[in-house]
Parts: C-alpha cells; sequence; structure tokens
C-alpha cells in the first residue's frame, strides 16, 4: 500500500468496531498496540511486541513488520540491524480492534535475539508444583550465534 | 498446582531472565502482562486479554484460563458465564517474559462473545489500499448466538 495514503478508520460504537468492515485500531494510553507474530507457514508463535499508529502504518506500506521499541522509544524496524526481517503475509485484528496478529515469513535464522527462532522458547512446568514455578526449554533451541549477528 | 503455593521468581539480571528455568513474569505499571490464547489442536489464534499476577496464579492452580478484565477491573474466570471454558494445556512466555502464550481446548461453542469461535476473525486487506484501510471477515463464522449465552 501507498504509505501517504494509509489511514484508521475512527473508533465509534462497540457494534460498529466489532462488525464493519473498517480498520480502526485502538492505540493504549501509550499510543500502543500489542503485535504478536507468529509464522505464516508452521503457525508457531515468533514474539509480542508493540506498534505506534506510526509503525503499523509503515508495516503496512512496507509489507514488513515495524514496532516501536518500549525500551528505546523509537520505531524499530525488525531485522534493519540482523537481516531477520518479517515478510508480512496477513495481519488480523480482534473483536474490539485493541491487538493485532501478524502472519510472517521470518527472514534469517530466527526472530529472537537470544539466538532462537521464536521468543517463546520456554514452557511453564504446571504439573511439578515448584516454588518458584519452574520453566523447561522447548526444542526451540539455538539456531544461530546472536554475537555475531547483532555484535556484543 | 496447588494455589497457596505458586510463586514467580524475582526478576533479576537481563542474562537470567532469557536463561534461567524460572518464571518470573513481568507485570506492566497497571500490573498486568498480555496473554495469547491458541487454541491447542488448530494452533489458531483465539483472544488476547490480560492478567496480573493473582489471574496468572488461579490459571495455573485451576488448569482453566483466568483473566483480569481491564474495563470491569476484576478478576474474570473466562465461561464463568458463558461456559466456554479453556482448558489449559500449555504455557509459553518469552525471552524476557513479559508476555504469556496459552494453548487452550476451548469448551462450548467458541472464545468471542460475538458468537464466534476466534476473537481474530477479520484481516487487514493488504493490498486493497483503502482509505481508511479495510477489513475483510474470515470463515471463523457465527457459531453461537451471544444473546443466547451471554443474554442481553
Amino acid at each position: 500500500m501507498d504509505k501517504a495514503k494509509i489511514t484508521f478508520g475512527t473508533r465509534e460504537d462497540k457494534k460498529a468496531l466489532e462488525e464493519h468492515p473498517v480498520f480502526a485500531p485502538k492505540f493504549d494510553a501509550d499510543g500502543l498496540i500489542p503485535a504478536v507474530a507468529m509464522d505464516a507457514e508452521t503457525k508457531e508463535p515468533l514474539m509480542l511486541a508493540y506498534m505506534n499508529a506510526e509503525s503499523l502504518q509503515q508495516t503496512l506500506a512496507l509489507g514488513e513488520a515495524v514496532y516501536f521499541s518500549r525500551s528505546r522509544q523509537e520505531i524499530w524496524h525488525k531485522g534493519a540491524t540482523s537481516g531477520h526481517v518479517q515478510k508480512v503475509k496477513e495481519i488480523r485484528t480482534d473483536c474490539d480492534q485493541d491487538a493485532v496478529i501478524l502472519y510472517v515469513e521470518q527472514l534469517g535464522a530466527g526472530a529472537c535475539h537470544t539466538g532462537r527462532t521464536t521468543c517463546f522458547y520456554r514452557v511453564v512446568d504446571l504439573e511439578k508444583g515448584t516454588h518458584p514455578t519452574a520453566l523447561s526449554f522447548t526444542e526451540a533451541d539455538l539456531s544461530f550465534d546472536p554475537n555475531s549477528v547483532y555484535g556484543k
């Protein structure tokens, strides 16, 4: 899409937000909406990050995921440093339009800065009753060396 | 797990949060963490909601999804009204532990209060370049009558 022309609908009543075919995303008090990136092929979740209106517009214009980094307080074109760009295949929103899901093709070795294919590489131990609650690592093993990609 | 015994780890340095097998979830300034529920069978996303520490502890204790309703500002045991309980099969967290994903068995007709199987029933039109940006409805059609389940 032409970025200059990307606009969002106005948020009217609840019924309209739920049933109208108009994208009217809700940005919170900090101007952000949560965005979950999932692998378009495997349906595995890759990461959860946030977008502001500008980064969502850039995502639509570029066809690549652009987030807003809360820690750095800046627009964050995923993959700009690492080459691990996320090509957007589909974007969904939910009933009240306060969340988005991106189905992406993850380029490069993985989505996570720890060197893994996904950020969701740990599972909560539901049965063990450990204190504090324990995590187990999944098979989403190190797929690249983060230092060689991101530097120290 | 025994709810009385459910505790979370303390959030230490970044490396520990990423690499230690201890669940130390980050709750934001409002005491909340985003939680994405996905169908354990189909891997389709069902909804994105929020949990506070208490609702996360209840989720672990019950084995059913318990959220915190931001609009009502109260603990929200999903399905308490509708019968559409979410049986928790797996919970994952991400590298910095500020998000969780729940793989659930969705009981009843669907997750969404609009009467659909999923809240993510609309897709952003990436190609059309409409102003404002348009949404298309997916095949996640009405699977139940919300009025008969939730009342008016």
